[in-house]
Formats: structure tokens, C-alpha cells, sequence
């Protein structure tokens, strides 16, 4: 008899009828012998709701409230969902975050977890009952009640599954596993029928935030083993583990995409050691995040250094830059809107040096330009003009042989 | 400097703009130099629309479950109300039943409160904050969540009044008071000024549920001075505390009524002595209450038993009788509907013996026949046709002196 922990986000318990059709995934599970934790988010819309609510009382709602606020979503969800399951004749108790023995440090609305006081469920579990936990919320030692941030209910689920042992973490969402690519842009892109934590992670802005980046790294570092798959079909999921895979596999797994990068050049920097600092200084106290960095050499010994961002934040970008001129010391700042960023990424690349020049080399064949590079260990990201985005992602797909049949199979 | 506790229902916090009113009454308490805690109900129909959700799943939803799922009605409730007090510059915290200390009994939903732990709260109010707490919720010894029934955040309201030794508990409503009588039926009915714990119990039925019996018991016992007001109007309401009025103020102080009243008469008893505690004991089993009980020797010393119960339960308390008929001993059951009662209440009657009688020549000179008598301390009801209720609470009414200028006055 093993352990299993079942996640269901907020669009898997969006309405009664979701919520009966969870339960008897975990009815089923609890049925072939196992023991059953559920973990719930909040049903569909309602967060929204909430913070809409306190958004007509206060501009700047105070952080400690709105984590009482919310925390009432997945309460909600956790007593509805034991009642479908005692309805089904299945023992069942549904606890809050405090009841589950989640204790966080005393951080509202982006608390992490600093213990699991199992002693409860464990008891419960022995007892033959399926526990119904909420996700995404805990409390502090002071018995303040907190929420842990985007990702909250995976980081609850994976750090259940990782206290209790449990044989595997099922996140149950509204697609069917993790892709090769974006199934939405390339009609080739395939199910992985497995990942490494290390892949997920560089993989983890395909499919809309199939599985939060927090919650992937959690479950790295405990060994938990991982499965997303979908609420509404039957079939297997993708499989989330430490790479154990042969020589002969694939060494690229997935290719990541974005749109919305745009490309800042400070140009004509008269002292680079000290430029650079003041500049990531400036974005970082603006809450400015950064992405690729390039610093070249150009003209007279006059330095340049190029950085991506996320295009929404452009104005305030530039805004900062050009109040601090003086201070960063250049003679100008230039912009390059509409690029995107793709990235193939695999762990098996490590020990493939010729992964970057073969990627450059299909992208250079289709006629596409690269304007920024970025490589690590597992990853390599080329940036371009965003009109090329879907062309280039095919192409490399396909190229990497990822549209073939034995995706995923090892 | 005092301590007031401030209680608003759930149509008093029925929207984000109605928690803004409400926080208002708070503030001005706080900026008299008083400290404040404000007890609340869960936003209008929040309550229904939980409970419409479990009866999509379950017919019979497990009351622990019911109890999880209802108490995060209080808790939004909570949250947005300290949004609104601090919105204002007001320091403020929320806690829900748990956190609040209020510890009950083992029971899901009805417990009663065995303890409340103030410590928090005293140490929050030293500090000069508004406490804002859920009503109708509390946690048992187990750490498992209640909530206390019907009435519930009145109780809990009066308990914390109780336990802080609080000045005033005031109980904010859609009414400015308590009235003579119903002001819906009886154009001349006065708001009183003071009535007594004892009358306003057996006034308990006027205004629909202004205040809960239990949390009137609940401030007799412990002494808490109450004052039922209007959340919408600034006008003061009606104190409630002990009876300490004059010999000269009003023997009664107000009128209660109420239709959908029948009598049940059973006929022909051969043993009376077993009849009587076979029937009741029936009707208890089957959960009907019972009000008023008359019992009466006719023909050939055979017996009869009149009681009254409101009409709805007409049908299962006939059906009940009638399969018991033998082990009752009776020779008929026989009913009469379209009944109403009608009740002069005031402490005044104790010492004063003809009141009983000036009430039934009122409704003798008006030609209302009275059907059944029932008497206490401090009431006098009547069961009469329902065609018949509102001339009589009119007369009445009149002939008590309650619609003069005066009332309420002393």
C-alpha cells in the first residue's frame, strides 16, 4: 500500500460538478489500496472575486488581511470535496492549512514553508482516511494565518508528499502532461512522457504554468517524484524525476518560447566596472526583472552592455535608465522592441557540445537572425525578431527530432 | 475610557459598501475614546449560497464539513472589515472564532461556547486596536472548527462582552429598536427606550428575529447591558438590561403575535394519567414543538387535550397521533387551523392580578373569541382566529397605553 498525493488547481475545482469528478480520481486511487492526500485550490474565479472586493474598500490592501481573506477560497474547496467523497461512502477529513500542521515563517502573502506537523494526517492516514488538504495557505508559530504566494497549492502538495513520504505527487491540471513545445503553436509538439526537475524547470513557461517553478525545485530537492496530468482524461501524465536516462535518448527534451522581449543597449559606457553594477542596481530596486545580459566591447575602448526584459516593463525601464544617466555614466540608451526568446533545453546537451552551433546553424538556414545568446548548463536561448518566433520553434522542433514517434520513450 | 462591543448581522455587512457604513459606527466609538471590538456575520447570502453547494453534492451533508464550509462566510467578513477600519487610519485586526479564543463544546453545528481565551484580544485592545471578530464560530478543544447555530453571532458578540467585562454590547440590525409591537401591522407601535431581559424574551418573535433567545439568556446571566439599534440610522435604540423601573411605568410593555397557529384537540381520553406523557413524548421523538397545553374533564369524566403548534407541522403531527391511537387510548383526533396568538408581555404583571383580565375584556368588547389561555410571570397569550390577530394587537395595544407619547420612558 503506497501514499498518494493529488493536486487540483482552481480550474479542476471550479464548480461542483469539477469538484465530484476530482473526488473520484482520488476515490479511484484510494480504492486500488493506497492512501490518498487531496490538495485543493481555490474554486475557479474566486480569489479574483476576493481581492475584488477588498480592491473597492483599499488601494493598498494590508497583506496580513488579505491572506485572512483568501485563505477562505480553498476552505471552501476542502469541505466541498470531502463531501463529495462522503458521499461516495469514503471516509474523509478536510483541514485547513493550520489544521495540516503547515507552518510558515511569519511572512504574509508569499510565506515558505518552514515545517510539517504531520502527526494529524498521519493518524487520519492509518485510519483509512483520505485527508483533504487546502493548498496555499499555513500559519506562522504566532498563529497568524499566511498564504504562500504564486505556486502556493504545488509547494503545499509536493511539501506534503516530501513530509509523508509519499510515493508520488499527481498535480492534476487542464492539460495532459508536460511538451516537447507549446502544443497551441507547433501541431508536431508531443507528451514527455518524462522530465528531469532540472528540464521541468527550464521548461516550466510551456503550457501556461503547468506546474510552478517553487514547487519543481521543493520537489528536486526532496526527491518527491512528480506526475502533471490532466483532470478530465484518463491517460498517463508526464512523469517529473531525477534524470536516469541512457546515453542514446534525446538530448533535447522540449523547446521554451516567449514573445513580449525587448532588447536595452546602454551604449558608450566611459567606466564598465562600475556601469554595470550601478545599472542591475537601478532595475533591482525597481523590481525591474532582467533576463539575458551581454556586455561587448565597442569603439575606442567605450563599452556597451545589451540586457532583454519583458516588454510591459519598458517605459519604466527606460524611465529609471534616463534619470541615473549621469550616475551610470553613458552616452546613450536604445531600445528594440518586438523580439522573442526561444530556447531548446535538455539535460543531455552537458555532454553534447555541438547543441548550440547545431542550433544556430538551423536557425541561420531558415534565414533567421540571432540577437542575444544565452547558454547553461541545460539550456541554450537565442533571442529574435518575434515574427520569427513560431518558424523558429518548428524548425528546431523538427530539427532535434522532436516530431518523431519515439518522443519521450526511453 | 470603556470597552463597547459592536455586533452587525450579515444584512448590516451585506456588501463592501455596507462594511464601509459599518466601519464608520466603529470609528466613531474608537475616536470617543472607547475601545472597540466588532463582532460580524457572514455577507447576506453568502450562508445560502454555501449551503445551496453542499446540497449539490450530498443530501446529507456531515455537519463537520457544513461547519468548515459555513465559517468562511464570518471570515471574509472579517478581513474586509479591518480593510475598511485601516483604509481609515484605524489600527485594526481580524481573527476568526480560533484565533479569537472562543473555545465550544464537541458538537457541529450548534455548540455552545465553554471558554473564551482572552489573552489576544486584551493584549490588542491595550495596544488601542479594533479587534474584529467572526460571530457564529468558534474551535473545539481538538482543534476542530464550530459554529454555534442559529443566532450564533449574537452569542458570541454577548460572550465577548461577557469575558472582556465590556460596557455595552450593541446589536446592529435593520431596525431602529425594539417596538410596542410589530410596526409592519400596527401603525401606532413605539420603539421602546429600555425593556428587560425577561420581556425581551418573550418579545423575542417581534421583528423578525431582532435578537437570538440564547443571546438574551446569555447577557441575564452575565449581566451584559445590550442595546438593539439601527445600522443604518443614528438614532439611539433600545437598551436592554435588568428590570429596574418604577412602580408607575407600564404594566405591559409590548404585544407579540403570531399566525399559522392550530389547535390539536385529542378527545375522549379513557386514562389521562398515561394519555398525557404518551402523546408528548410521541410529538418530542418527531421533533414538533408544542406551546400552549390545556387539559379538561368532559362528558363521563372522560378527558381531552388541547395543545397548539404552528401549522406546517400539522400534517406529521396527525399522522404521528393516528398511528399511535391505541397506545394513546383515545376515541378522536381532531384539529382546528387559521388559529393566531397574541401576547401582552411586561415584568409589571407579577404585581399586578388583573391584567389577565382586562386583556380578555378588551377582546370580549371587541368580539373576539378566545380559544386557548396561556400564562406566566410576566405574559398573557391568547389563541384566537387568525381573521380576528391584528384588531386584536390594535386594541390591545391601545387599551395598554402603548401608543401614547410616553412609552418607554422611565
Amino acid at each position: 500500500m503506497g501514499l498518494i498525493v493529488q493536486k487540483f488547481g482552481g480550474t479542476s475545482v471550479g464548480s461542483v460538478e469539477k469538484i465530484r469528478n476530482a473526488a473520484e480520481r482520488a476515490i479511484a486511487e484510494k480504492r486500488k489500496g493506497n492512501n490518498v492526500i487531496v490538495v485543493v485550490s481555490a474554486m475557479g474565479k474566486t480569489t479574483d472575486k476576493l481581492v475584488e472586493m477588498a480592491g473597492d474598500l483599499t488601494a493598498a490592501p494590508a497583506k496580513r488581511e488579505m491572506d485572512m481573506l483568501l485563505s477562505t477560497g480553498e476552505q471552501v474547496t476542502i469541505s466541498l470535496f470531502a463531501l463529495a467523497l462522503k458521499q461516495h461512502g469514503i471516509e474523509a477529513v478536510s483541514y485547513t492549512g493550520w489544521q495540516a500542521g503547515i507552518v510558515t515563517e511569519a511572512v504574509h502573502g508569499n510565506a515558505r514553508i518552514i515545517e510539517i506537523r504531520t502527526e494529524k494526517i498521519s493518524r487520519d492516514l492509518a485510519a483509512g482516511k483520505v485527508v483533504v488538504a487546502a493548498g496555499f495557505q499555513g500559519i506562522t508559530e504566532q498563529g497568524e494565518i499566511t498564504t504562500l504566494g504564486r505556486g502556493g497549492s504545488d509547494t503545499t502538495a509536493v511539501a506534503l508528499a516530501a513530509a509523508l513520504h509519499a510515493d508520488k505527487c499527481e498535480i492534476f491540471t487542464d492539460v495532459t502532461g508536460v511538451f516537447t513545445t507549446d502544443p497551441r503553436y507547433v501541431k508536431s509538439a508531443r507528451k514527455l512522457l518524462s522530465v528531469s526537475y532540472d528540464e521541468m524547470l527550464e521548461l516550466a513557461n510551456l503550457g501556461a504554468g503547468v506546474l510552478h517553478p517553487r514547487a519543481v525545485e521543493y520537489a528536486k530537492n526532496y526527491g518527491v517524484p512528480l506526475e502533471v496530468r490532466s483532470s478530465m482524461e484518463q491517460e498517463a501524465g508526464t512523469m517529473i524525476g531525477e534524470d536516469n536516462r541512457m546515453e542514446q535518448s534525446l538530448v533535447v527534451r522540449g523547446i521554451a518560447f516567449e514573445d513580449q522581449i525587448t532588447r536595452i543597449s546602454v551604449i558608450g559606457l566611459e567606466d564598465s566596472i562600475n556601469s554595470l553594477p550601478a545599472i542591475f542596481s537601478l532595475l533591482a530596486e525597481n523590481h525591474i526583472n532582467v533576463d539575458i545580459i551581454i556586455q561587448s566591447r565597442t569603439e575606442r575602448n567605450h563599452a556597451a552592455i545589451s540586457f532583454s526584459i519583458k516588454s510591459p516593463n519598458l517605459e519604466e525601464t527606460l524611465s529609471v535608465l534616463e534619470k541615473n544617466k549621469e550616475a551610470i555614466g553613458c552616452r546613450s540608451i536604445e531600445a528594440e522592441t518586438s523580439l522573442a526568446k526561444v530556447s531548446i533545453v535538455g539535460a543531455g546537451m552537458i555532454s553534447n557540445p555541438g547543441v548550440a552551433a547545431k542550433m544556430f546553424e538551423v536557425l541561420a538556414g531558415s534565414g533567421i537572425m540571432v540577437k542575444m545568446v544565452s547558454t547553461s548548463e541545460i539550456k541554450v536561448s537565442a533571442v529574435i525578431d518575434d515574427t520569427n518566433m513560431v518558424k523558429a520553434v518548428e524548425t528546431l522542433h523538427s530539427a532535434f527530432g522532436l516530431s518523431e514517434q519515439s518522443v519521450g520513450q526511453h
